[in-house]
């Protein structure tokens, strides 16, 4: 099966992001990525749901890694009963699904799909695990594809000597972006914000735009409005957790901030990716609270003193009059007019 | 001599800042506070100068630190005739005072203080160290006395039960501000951006928030947005580093980032301190841009990987459009009407 992931960095690779293989599921730890090269070995679906939770892989890793762990399910069960197969995979589905609140209803879409292949492959009596593997290559390999036509939209905006705004980490968008940039020999400069208190910015996304081959700076995350006015940023651009279809973004916490920056400065913001059916107005949205401990501390070590509280919203919520368009695999759209989108017969992404 | 700093937190105690005493200077290393509590210890008026450089304290600091390199300078030069004590300390201001560009001016009118002094001492024939001291403590009473003016008409726009976002570390006037809370018995909640790359908001900020008894929480610097948003955030305050004549404020880098979200909300930004008459104009500003792979790193691990570029402009320049009020120890002025404070005849801050 031609893959498009191939001349991409490292990480964006499907067997480096999440692979099930011979029982066990292997996850690229990218909280620790690229300090150190490790990936996390789960013996269960429970503990593929665990390392979800516990953020051993974000972005659109989560997503893969829970296919894997509905493979993982699969092998787990394969003596059991054709019934019993098939309740074990329904509750595998229930747990790894839920492994986030903000991205339930997405998960559910991924789990079903792999719900879909188990169930066929246990009537023709093929393996159930092989079949969930399949089917995830092939999904991906239909997302990197329209991702890539998402990177040309966007690309299209960039001026051939451009400089780009990150926020935390694209994942794929990332690096079908740089990529197509990369073909159409555009010299871009990126600029990522390191994203605290994970440094998906500085760990990841930098990571990935220096192995393609760019020029790259990480920027603290006070940083985006100086350096919107002192590099001449000419486009901030982001992926997003969900994009609802009243407009409103929801992307790691910073993204809301930066938009209003670039708002401030007439600096377009371009989010990628389709709009969300599940959340057509922003009152369906849940923010994940995470540990508030958590920021206050830095790669481990702790930052404010005893008795201080944190505060930890894993997301921002973007209104959609600070969005300069949704850039998709059928066009960009306004942010006030998503529900084109899906009257043009597009499919969605997941 | 009665000292106004005896019932504010730990680090602001004049002998925490920063002391001379017997032939050398102890300066409190606030690159580590308050994970450890240490001293560095100079034991020549270059080495102050250095530790200013390396930013072993900042804010309010490096000024009696200064002082005290002063001090230092004339106990390094005591059995010299009185000509050549003269020149030694004139080179020893030059020195000190050019420790860091950005603050350059204000550093010569502390060293021509103490120049005055040493030079009085010298004519008497009295311990020009003692002196200098002493001329420290005397200009720093009444800056503390000034601060605390300036405190009450800060405060007094505060809400009763008010939620405060800071920014950076204010060092006296934080103190200060939250003694006349405490006094007028505010139930004030601090919210303190961490302030990368130091964390002097995680660190310094909260710790001295938290040991005035205020119920203090820090978030990454990505938060300022959302936490206005969703803790109902009523006051940005923060100090500057200089606030020119004509209204620009310079401030610790992301200070302009929080007064654009403030400005959005419509929440009141305060700044606090005297215009500096050596800034009439926002061109005579030269932000100090700092080893760049500062930036890399978070509590002194790294974060990017080889061969990714940072970037590290010390300050940032909020414009006078983003500045509610300019809270001075004569009241409060609008950023347009600075020359008013010295029309008035005021003496600045320093």
């Amino acid at each position: 099966m031609e893959r498009p992931d191939k001349d991409l960095a490292f990480m964006l690779q499907y067997e480096n992001i999440a692979w099930y293989e011979k029982g066990q599921v292997r996850i690229l730890d990218r909280r620790v990525y690229p300090g150190e090269v490790s990936f996390v070995t789960c013996k269960s679906h429970q503990e593929v749901r665990n390392a979800i939770t516990d953020m051993v892989t974000q972005s659109a890793g989560p997503y893969t890694a829970a296919a894997m762990g509905m493979a993982l399910a699969a092998y787990e069960c394969r003596n059991k009963g054709q019934k019993e197969q098939q309740d074990y995979l329904k509750e595998a589905a229930h747990t790894i699904s839920h492994a986030r609140p903000t991205t339930v209803e997405r998960m559910k879409l991924i789990t079903a799909d792999c719900l879909k292949a188990a169930f066929e492959a246990l009537e023709s009596g093929v393996d159930a695990s092989r079949a969930i593997v399949e089917s995830t290559i092939e999904r991906n390999n239909k997302r990197y594809n329209k991702i890539g036509i998402m990177a040309q939209y966007l690309v299209d905006n960039f001026p051939s000597e451009g400089r780009i705004l990150t926020q935390c980490f694209g994942e794929t968008i990332v690096g079908m972006m740089l990529k197509t940039a990369r073909e159409r020999g555009n010299d871009l400069k990126l600029f990522c914000a390191e994203t605290r208190p994970y440094f998906q910015g500085a760990r990841l996304t930098a990571t990935v735009c220096h192995e393609m081959g760019f020029e790259t700076t990480v920027i603290t995350d006070n940083m985006p409005a100086v350096t919107m006015q002192e590099k001449k940023i000419d486009v901030f651009t982001s992926a997003a957790d969900a994009i609802c279809l009243d407009g409103h973004v929801i992307n790691k916490v910073g993204t809301f901030q930066i938009a209003i920056a670039a708002k401030y400065f007439g600096i377009p913001y371009f989010v990628t990716g389709a709009p969300d059916k599940a959340h057509p107005v922003v009152d369906t949205i849940t923010i994940e609270q995470r540990d508030p401990d958590f920021v206050l501390q830095a790669m481990g070590v702790r930052t404010a003193c005893e008795g201080v509280k944190g505060y930890y919203p894993a997301f921002d919520i973007t209104p959609p009059h600070l969005v300069s368009g949704v850039v998709t695999d059928t066009g960009i759209y306004s942010p006030f007019d998503l529900n084109s989108y899906y009257r043009r017969g597009a499919e969605g992404e997941y």
